[in-house]
């Protein structure tokens, strides 16, 4: 190629080239497109940028830590543990103010259990016996507590009884308790410290919101009127999750406690604010099953004079506290607002596209505008002199505009 | 303007506009265009639509509850320990039974350690002397258990001893375990019992189907067999994440429990259920390196008549079991659905795009396609009488059509 | 239709439509769109591509599982406590080595509680009292540590005194520390071992890395030089959080250890490192506030001879470290690619859009060019032998383009 024609190459690249387009002069398909184009264009800026934030980068990553504080303290006088009063370190469990805790409500404790043997329980099937035969030594009790000696201990005059077993004696009494012994529980109160931060736009937030009032941090409580304050009454937390707490207390059970970050960093940060909810989250649905409720054993150890270890067994009945943390922070970027609105005029492609279907099939003169919008050429025919795009006689085309 | 020109603007708005098309009766590039549109077809109906459900909302922010209880006890009799029954009080740390939970397989135990001063342990490197110059007083023992005195203790005729130390003392004895205390831990079972709840959809869900019979919640174990049962063997757990229990038992580890929920809500909710599977999360790769294995060091702690502290100090080995929950729920709405179609016609805009390509550079004749598909108008020519979309001598445009 | 028809409709299939185009020789809008698709086409490669990794399939849901293990000891020498030496079991809480751990640097002591009436707190406000009515027996005392027995409790010459409560006696005595007890701490180590999985590419990793060099593993600190060194000295991770280590162990934080996994599976798996940053997370803002740094109580219960409880309640203080990980996997797949450049071409179409905008409303000469865009057909015209596309007297048609 010699050099004009270099040059002729490089200024057409400079040309603008846009679609032809036919103006087909039919109100019925146009006003159909204008609907179409302004249902798209409301979606677009209602939803996508108005309701979703569309041009914002969002941070769904934050990092997050709670600590949590109980307060609060409980006395009671039943006649196995005689006048006794239950203070945090008694009833939080773990101790250290995670983001679950669990606050004991009721308790079977069976005292000075000892390595020896002794009859089990005969509220477990497996353990039920008529002779020596019916306890083979060594073998574990199915759900039970010990290993079988291999003897059959009877209540004189029954002729049934249940097998001995080398376990921690006595073994646990089986009996639901009627009340919960900790009913006083629904008034202690929980301090849940929240420090959030969204590290792709460095911005931290706690839940603790600054005051110059520190006795308000003291006495609020969280409520519909104080729902910045941190400290939460839990016969509250249980009522709003739509529990009962003395029910729950009896039981246990599992509340969650969500914490929700919303923040758009376009605005203020003291617009950025937690929001609360509560749930239970053990479904009550198979409360009728096997373990329903919550609760465990843990036993504290202790020594005698002699060395030897002996333990009280504690079969904790509670509630379990999750707290979790979930947000996400928004803030103008450029890069999504153009990939939203270019999408959005992809979409508006489709808009056309559904149109010209109906255009080109659906209405009566759709021959006529096939005819125009398609132009027929053909490589091989020869230069003919009339235009084209007057020719009307176009070839069956029913699927072929798809 | 006039009153009529602002009439025929407004009526122009409802004029519908749409592409003008080159017919090209060019087989090839008919049939690859084609092609490409069945391709993009099949991928957005069969990928987006069948295998990723484009068409349905989706929720992945799930809230789960995870409760485990264990059942089980083991026998042991050794030298040390003397005959001695494991419950879950004792072999289950931490006791609440939360979704990540430690079963004790094995341990070395060190009773009655009181203050004291006794020396180290021969198996730190740190703590070798030769005389006493070589524990200076008041330096911490490195990786070791306390804090020299200054003195080295040597048995008698020996010329090499270890440092004097002021530590809990007597310090534990570093001899690694021959086979696990807690072999029989591959009998013990776990229940999990899983409430998970979509909050965007507000379903919920338990791993534990309702069912009339109660002694089968009871008595089931999972298994192929009963992919709903929700009580686990251990052993089985580990041989299913790939590893032998014995072996684990011994040395400690990590085991994942993953339990997946992908829930299509547009079925019914009973459609909607877990699938658990298991994997050794410790990898055993570095198994050689240090700290292979999982175990940790805590300690009871008892006071005598005078109120002196001693304690027990126990390094349990065992197998920590991670609960780990996660799940999408999907349910039908609009807008994905929209999204989805939409660009995938945009893909067939880039499928078409490619194929003008082909069109206008790649085929034999494609300068004629090009003359034909780009009509070239000059705002300074004079009208020519001869229309322009017959005119044949295009600029040439190699690089132009991109 | 005849066999004809149906043969041309099927042959017409496969002809192939593409846009008709007008080339606009106006050098302006011409530059113009170059510059918009320059600009597209270096955001599709410059940052979906190669910031973004567009062309890959992501996995963001890593399983991970975390074990740390403490070392050090730490020697104190208190008129309370006298000489006593600190272990891993003594300060470590909980002791099981899991992602959350507590390092205790700072403690209240208050031996030799019991059930048992004595004077309240004298700290405690709610607990004030001039006369045995301000203190109305069974009520428990606001934030306080039991419940009121009726008495007023003063010194002599006092008119003022403190109610007598049933609580845990004595009560702990708010003396706030001067200087942390367990500053030693700062030299404490933790290794911390992290593997992590990203199921849908079935890849695993180790934090640490294959060695045959086991003495590294045993003597390395992490530190810039040595980024792949899974040892850290407490006082650094303090000190890269941005926090003074003595003023932390005196009141107690959170420190969060983040571990980033950043991996490119398209290139060699040596190259999927982690990498560690370190956060305060418990916000210092609000200090000034109640519940500054971190605390909690908790208590070792005892035994004596007559088998009565008691306990000695220990206020802890120190650092609480969260060790969090995430982490996403890239691999190379079709589909991801496809989109993105197909978003991409549309994206295209949306700067096509705008260059026509300016072609045919902006510009001098945007009248000629609407003409020659925008060909005028009405389906009842007679049919005229001039070409429609030669006509030049459009209908104003500001707003219709769009």
């Amino acid at each position: 190629m010699g050099q004009v024609a270099w040059k002729g190459l490089f200024l057409s690249l400079f040309d603008y080239k846009t679609e032809k387009y036919v103006i087909a002069k039919n109100k019925k398909v146009g006003i159909l497109y204008r609907v179409v184009q302004l249902s798209i264009l409301a979606y677009l800026v209602g939803w996508v940028f108005i309701v979703k934030k569309g041009y914002q980068d969002t941070d769904t990553s934050l990092q997050s830590s709670v600590i949590t504080k109980l307060k609060g303290v409980a006395f009671t006088n039943t006649s196995e543990l005689g006048e006794r009063l239950w203070d945090v370190a008694d009833y939080v469990i773990p101790p250290q103010g995670e983001n679950v805790f669990f606050v004991m409500t009721n308790l079977i404790v069976t005292p000075n259990q000892r390595q020896a043997t002794c009859p089990e329980s005969s509220s477990i099937p497996d353990a039920l016996c008529y002779q020596d035969q019916d306890c083979p030594a060594g073998e574990a009790v199915v759900a039970g507590n010990g290993v079988r000696t291999g003897r059959c201990v009877k209540d004189r005059d029954s002729i049934r009884g249940t097998c001995e077993i080398l376990a921690w004696c006595p073994v646990e009494k089986r009996s639901k308790p009627k009340k919960p012994l900790l009913a006083n529980a629904e008034n202690f109160t929980v301090y849940i410290k929240n420090s959030v931060r969204f590290p792709k736009f460095k911005f931290s937030k706690v839940n603790v919101l600054p005051t110059d009032n520190k006795s308000y941090l003291k006495s609020c409580r969280y409520s519909t009127e104080h729902p910045y304050c941190p400290i939460f009454v839990l016969g509250n937390i249980v009522r709003w999750a739509g529990s009962d707490f003395q029910e729950m207390a009896l039981e246990g059970g599992v509340i969650g406690i969500q914490i929700e970050w919303n923040c758009d960093l376009d605005k203020a940060p003291s617009e950025c604010n937690p929001h609360y909810s509560f749930s239970r989250l053990d479904n009550k649905f198979v409360e009728k099953t096997i373990s329903s409720g919550y609760n465990f054993r843990f036993a504290k150890y202790y020594q005698d004079a002699e060395g030897v270890d002996y333990r009280t067994l504690i079969k904790a009945y509670g509630i379990r506290f999750d707290v979790m943390v979930n947000g996400k922070a928004g803030k103008f970027n450029i890069i999504p607002t153009i990939i939203n609105v270019g999408s959005g005029l992809a979409l508006m492609g489709a808009g056309a596209f559904f149109c010209d279907l109906v255009l080109l099939y659906l209405i009566k003169k759709s021959n006529f505008y096939r005819g125009k919008k398609y132009e027929e050429v053909k490589s091989s025919s020869r230069k003919s002199l009339s235009s084209p795009t007057l020719n009307g006689n176009q070839s069956p085309d029913q699927l072929g505009g798809l």
